[in-house]
Order: C-alpha cells, then sequence, then structure tokens
C-alpha cells in the first residue's frame, strides 16, 4: 500500500464523512437553550463538548488539554520526539439558534483526518484546535480563543464584561481554570501552520456547483454609521420643492452603494440597518441614520469603495441642501492566507478531481488571527443555499466526503513537502 | 362712513392684530403640560380657553354655550330675529408641544371681526365656532368638534378609548356635558356657511412672498404601508449578484416615489417612516416595511400616482426577485371648497390691495368636515419658514392685520350678496 493512497476508497471515505457529520449533530445536542443549538464562550454545554471530543481524541493516543482560555487542545505526536507541530481544527460556540456545522465540522475533520492515519505517524505533529469563542456572542468581541494562541488576548478584553457582569476573567475562573496560565496558551511561532475546514456560509460554491475552495485571503471590513440630516415638515402641506426629506437622500444613496458593489468584482457593499425620525407616515424625516458594510479582499479597492461613497454621500446632501456626517464603527485590514499552504491544499483539491477554486472569505475566521503569528490557510465546503447561522445550516455528506479525501492527500503532501519539513521546521521563517 | 370702509384704518387693523395675537399667547398659557403648549379633547385647559372666549364673547352680546361635543359657540344675532348663519371658526384643541396659532388664532380672527362691527348687525347672525377636537391626539382619530356640527360623531367613534382607557362619551360626561344632546349640537342644513381663517402650515406662501391664500380644496390622501421580503444574509458571504436585499428594493422605491411626486404640480409623495429587519449592519435586510402618503386636490391625479407607484414597487420587486405586498390604511377623498365663498374670499384679498392666490390645503381642516353638511371655504396664513406643530410655529402681525382687513370686506360682500341673500337664505340649496 503507497502512501497516497492509503485508505482512500469511496466508502471509506463516506462512513468517515457519515461519522463527521453524525458527531456534529451529538455536539449539537449540547446547548444552552433546550431545542435550539446555542453554546457560547465557556458555558456548560462546551464541557459537554471538550468530553466527548477528548474521548475521540484519547483513542488516537493523543494528549487532551484545555488551556486556560478554555480552547480544547489534542496533540498527536509526530514521528520524533521534538517534531514541530501543524494545527488542525476550528471553534467549538456557535451563535444563538445555530446550525450544527459552523465551526463544530472543522474540529470533527481534523479528528476524521487523525483516524485515517490509523496510528501512523507523521513527521511533523497534529495539533487538534477546538477554539472557545469565535463568534463575539457573550462579550460582544469575537476570537477570544484564538487570540489566547497569538497572545493578543489583552487585560482589556479579559475584563469586558458579559450582560450579566461576568468578565471574561471570571467566566474563565468559573470554568475552573486559570487566567495566570493564559500566557502558556500561546503556539510556538515555528510551528508550521494552521489549516482550518469550514463552511462557505455563502452562495458561491452552490452557485459554481464546486464541493471546495481553497481561502487565499479574509477580506478586509470597514463599517459605518451616516446620519442624513434634513428637516422634519408636514407631508401634506410641504411642497416636493421645498423639501430637505433625509431619508429621500438616504435612499438616493443606498441605491448608489448597491450599484458600487456591483461595480467590481469580490467588493460587497452593504446597508443593513436604517432608522428615520422622526418616523411618521405623515411627517418628513428630520434624520436617517444608516449602517454602511464595506469589504474585500483588496485593502485598496475597499478603501477607494468606501472614499468613492462617502464622497457620494456628500455630494447627495449637498444636491439636496441636507447635512451628512459619519462614524467609523470597524476598519479592519484584509489578511492573506499563506500562499505556500493555499498552493498545497489547491493542488490536493485537484488531485481529488475537482476544479479548484480560489476565494476570499467574506466573514472573519480564526485562521484571519493565527496568520498574525504563523502560516495559516482555510478550506471551504459548500453551503446548501448559502444558509448559516441558522437551524437549517446543512452539509451534503459528499462535500465532507470530498474534504476528507483533500485533507488526507493535503496532509500525505506536506508530509513530504521539503518547503514545508525543510525551511520551516529549521525555524527560518517566524513571525 | 360708508359700510366698506367702516373701521379699515391701518391703526385700528393694525391694534386688532395685535390684540389676536395676545390673545392667542394668552390661551397659550393654558395647557396640560407647563412649559409646553398641550390642550387635548376637553382636558382642564380647554375650561380656561372657553372662559376667557366667553368674556369676549359676552361683551359683544353674543349668546354663549358649550354643545355636548364641548365645542364653544357663540351666537351673535343678525339683523332679524330669524336670521340665518354664518359660521365663523378653528379649533381650540391642540398636538403635543404646539404652536400658540395652529387653530387658536382662526376663532380670535372671528371674534375681531366681530368687534370691528361695533355692535352694527349684519343681516345674518354669525356664530363662533372653537371646536373641541380637530388634531386628533387624545383618541387618534381627529375632527371630534366638526363631526358633531355635521351628524356624524357617531356612537363607534363614542365608546373609542383614549390611553388611559376613558372612552370619548366618559370625556364628554366628565366635562359636565351630556352626551345625549350631542344630536342637537347639529349645525343647520341651511346655514349660509362656514368660514376658517388658518395658519398655512407649510412653506408656500413665504416661497411666493404673499399674506394670505383662499383655500379652493382639501386634498384627498392615501396612506399604505408597503412590505418589501427577500432574503436575510451575511453582508460578508453574499456576492451582490446572489443578493434578494429588501433595503436596496425599497431604497430604490422611495426615490421612485419622490420623483413621481416631483413630476405633477400639487402632488405631495412621501416616505417618512421604514423599518429593516433584522436591521444588523452585517445582514441583508429581510424585510423592509416603508409607509407612503400621497396627496393632490384631484382624486383622478392622486389616485393616477398611486396606482402608478403600487405598480412600480412591483416591478422593482420583480426584477429583484423580492415579494413585495401592501395594506392600504387611508382613503380620503379631496373635498372641494364652496366655489361661491372660494370667488367672494378671492375678491376680498383682491380688495384688500393683495394679488389673489388659491391653493389646495395639503392637510385635514374643520372646514373639511362641515363641507359635508354646508358650504365651506377657508383663507389661509402665510407660516414664517413653514414651522408648525412646533413652539417656534409665528405669525407676522401684518399678515394678521391683512387677514382681519380682508375678513371684514368678506363680510361686507356677503351682507350686500344677493347669491347668499336670495339663494341661500331661501333654503335652496340645501346637502
Amino acid at each position: 500500500m503507497t502512501v497516497s493512497s492509503r485508505s482512500l476508497t469511496p466508502n471509506s471515505t463516506l462512513a468517515a464523512a457519515q461519522r463527521a457529520i453524525d458527531r456534529c449533530k451529538l455536539l449539537a445536542c449540547f446547548t444552552e437553550t433546550p431545542g435550539k443549538i446555542e453554546r457560547t464562550f465557556l458555558s456548560p454545554p462546551i464541557r459537554d463538548c471538550h468530553r466527548e471530543i477528548a474521548h475521540w481524541m484519547h483513542a488516537l493516543g493523543a494528549e487532551v488539554k484545555i488551556d486556560a482560555a478554555g480552547n480544547f487542545r489534542a496533540l498527536y505526536p509526530g514521528a520524533a520526539l521534538d517534531s514541530r507541530r501543524l494545527l488542525l481544527g476550528s471553534h467549538l460556540d456557535t451563535v444563538p439558534d445555530a446550525g450544527a456545522y459552523d465551526g463544530a465540522l472543522g474540529v470533527m475533520l481534523a479528528i476524521a483526518l487523525l483516524e485515517d492515519l490509523k496510528g501512523r505517524k507523521l513527521p511533523f505533529a497534529v495539533e487538534v484546535v477546538g477554539f472557545s469563542e469565535e463568534e463575539g456572542v457573550r462579550f460582544g468581541v469575537p476570537f477570544i480563543g484564538s487570540r489566547a494562541l497569538t497572545g493578543t488576548l489583552d487585560s482589556d478584553l479579559l475584563r469586558r464584561p458579559d450582560e450579566n457582569g461576568i468578565t471574561v476573567q471570571q467566566a474563565i475562573e468559573h470554568f475552573g481554570l486559570n487566567p495566570n496560565d493564559i500566557p502558556a496558551a500561546v503556539v510556538a511561532n515555528h510551528a508550521l501552520g494552521y489549516i482550518e475546514f469550514h463552511i462557505e456560509q455563502g452562495p458561491v460554491l452552490e452557485t459554481m456547483n464546486r464541493p471546495l475552495a481553497v481561502v487565499n485571503a479574509i477580506v478586509g471590513q470597514n463599517r459605518f454609521e451616516l446620519i442624513f440630516r434634513g428637516t422634519a415638515n408636514h407631508a401634506g402641506t410641504t411642497p416636493m420643492n421645498s423639501r430637505r426629506d433625509s431619508l429621500a437622500g438616504a435612499a438616493e444613496w443606498i441605491t448608489a452603494v448597491e450599484r458600487l458593489g456591483q461595480s467590481e468584482s469580490g467588493l460587497v457593499a452593504t446597508v443593513g440597518s436604517i432608522h428615520a425620525n422622526p418616523g411618521a407616515t405623515n411627517v418628513i424625516a428630520e434624520e436617517t441614520r444608516v449602517g454602511l458594510d464595506v469589504r474585500h479582499a483588496s485593502d485598496e479597492v475597499r478603501i477607494r469603495a468606501v472614499e468613492a461613497l462617502l464622497r457620494e454621500a456628500g455630494l447627495i446632501a449637498e444636491r439636496r441642501d441636507l447635512q451628512v456626517r459619519w462614524n467609523e464603527r470597524m476598519n479592519q485590514r484584509a489578511v492573506a492566507m499563506d500562499p505556500f499552504l493555499v498552493s498545497q491544499i489547491e493542488q490536493s483539491i485537484a488531485d481529488a478531481g475537482c476544479a479548484p477554486h480560489q476565494m476570499a472569505s467574506g466573514a472573519g475566521h480564526d485562521a484571519m488571527i493565527l496568520a498574525q503569528r504563523i502560516p495559516a490557510a482555510m478550506i471551504f465546503l459548500r453551503s446548501p443555499a448559502g444558509i448559516s447561522h441558522n437551524p437549517a445550516e446543512a452539509v451534503e455528506i459528499a462535500d465532507v466526503a470530498k474534504a476528507i479525501e483533500v485533507g488526507v492527500r493535503l496532509l500525505d503532501r506536506l508530509a513530504s513537502s521539503p518547503e514545508l519539513l525543510g525551511a520551516r521546521i529549521s525555524g527560518e521563517r517566524q513571525s
């Protein structure tokens, strides 16, 4: 039996896919809200998840621990005692009323790949990580788990309270962990890299009729609040040419936002929130507030788009004798995935008989945080109907099987890769 | 001294104007909310207003009563015992945080015109009416006072509760009136007519630099709620061409509403309320609800505009793969003012040295209700900056003086009018 084809029979990958899906459904039973899936940072059902996953990892001979930020971490040793680590994983927390696959599937696929090794050791150790917090639900700030691995979980964040006044630090203590140990959670910066499987949470792969994509970047993002201000007046007694209608101005601008978003490939520009005051049917709106969200894999394209939209808002306001001002709510640069890992994943997808597709992730992921410290990349699985953050979230078993096949081929590629085992293990590549 | 110029010296009309303004300011002291002007239906300050106005009317030899719907009514007798009545007046209630002139000024001007007669009798009686309720604040339904005069204050409306659960009927009883007497409040349908002075509450006269206008119609009005429905999706992971964005669709339609409103003289079309769900900056809006208000003096123009806007909503929804539905919230026909009274007012304005201007009222007024039963017309006074329903509401003393001059000339015209004193008093014109 050759290494590269060691167990890739259609039946065995299908069975492994079914097992990964079943495990996601099992973890979905662990919830804060009966009848719905909800697991926020270090809530009781997170402990249930840890216990179940620990069973599966112990069976593989892995060493399991929960780090001081509540991340599940299991080390499957490499062939040599001092083997450096490749990290595989995703997050175990969820949004309220979540689906079963967002996050959990990435951890289950990491386990599936190790199970496929059937005890064989790779030239590197594999650490499976189940991040404690990615969604930002409990504390309004995402990535608490992955921030611990990159040494960026700062004391400000530790003091942040949830809506019951319990701080991140207290939540850690209540779970039986010691916040003083957080520095020990940091991943060595000579780690080989971090690879995350995740559902796409969008319609791109379904539209293209492809099961998988390699993520080459996490988009940069701006959020703004814009406030258009005119004059409240009687909708019956104020002629059209005497109006300073903030809502009409905002509406004109929203159509410009959509038009600009459509004008450039990969750009998304969204107004999802709007509030008009006084907000009565028979009163011209004095003030209209809108929320803008702009994302693109290229910071240059994104910044150019934002500048154009703010300029357009100014022109619309000027022409309509309105005032407009804005507040920046978020300004996050794009994060490139590691080109070597991206190319290895792309080739593994091709090896598995799929047309390789590169795409940017429009949402943030733990890989974006890990990329600050170690090489990182992601593999997206098709999301049926693009649905996520919703109980109707789903995956196709054939796509999960294909993801496992690609993962097995990827580990084989990396195991025989001089680029990885030479340059990286020698420590030349450090961030 | 001839009748037509009996007391129209600049000084005397200015003094009368100052007195009318001062009386409005005095009535403004009677309020439910200290520091603000607020008088809702049969609230305690309404009684204070009645007392003050009764003083002024008693001094004129008028017979004063409060009818069973709480309307102030004072009869200044005519030259003959059986003289038919001309009604002059406006409303005494206000919106919350009102100005001093909306409504009250019309009653004060009626008194000023009778004071100008200096005891002389006209060939018709003049009844000064201070309507108890026009704004619709306390019970959510306007025109309770004028409905009583037209016999349309029905039992459904009498049972309607305010926000404290007190019905219209109970409010009448608590004020010391007997709801069983409401039928006696109905005005004889052979009354000569109803004439109401009112501030314009809009910018038209100020823009035209004219003090007064005659109102030839109260516009018809439609209100609709439209609901655009798409799909909620992630603002980062959903490409622009895969979206069903209800807010973008609604915005496109709002710009069409404004454009159509601007396309026809006298038409106003407004979207003043909007709600997007779920309403998060990073989520494409699944559902957007907007309120539409369309008005025009011609029902045909209004209905054509509404049909065009609903058709446009359907086309926008179809092109964007959205659903759209609507609920009609109001459908009120235009009400023409009496052509004879309008012509008499117009000539009186010209006699007073002003360029006569006819305009439609974009807001509803008691005259609209009275017109169902007797001839009715209105005279608008310029509203500085178009401001009303606001403590900054104002009038120019010169405009008030001009209104008094026009009113004096109008009473003289009517007093010598064979059309009025012949055809109408003979009872030929009944509704």
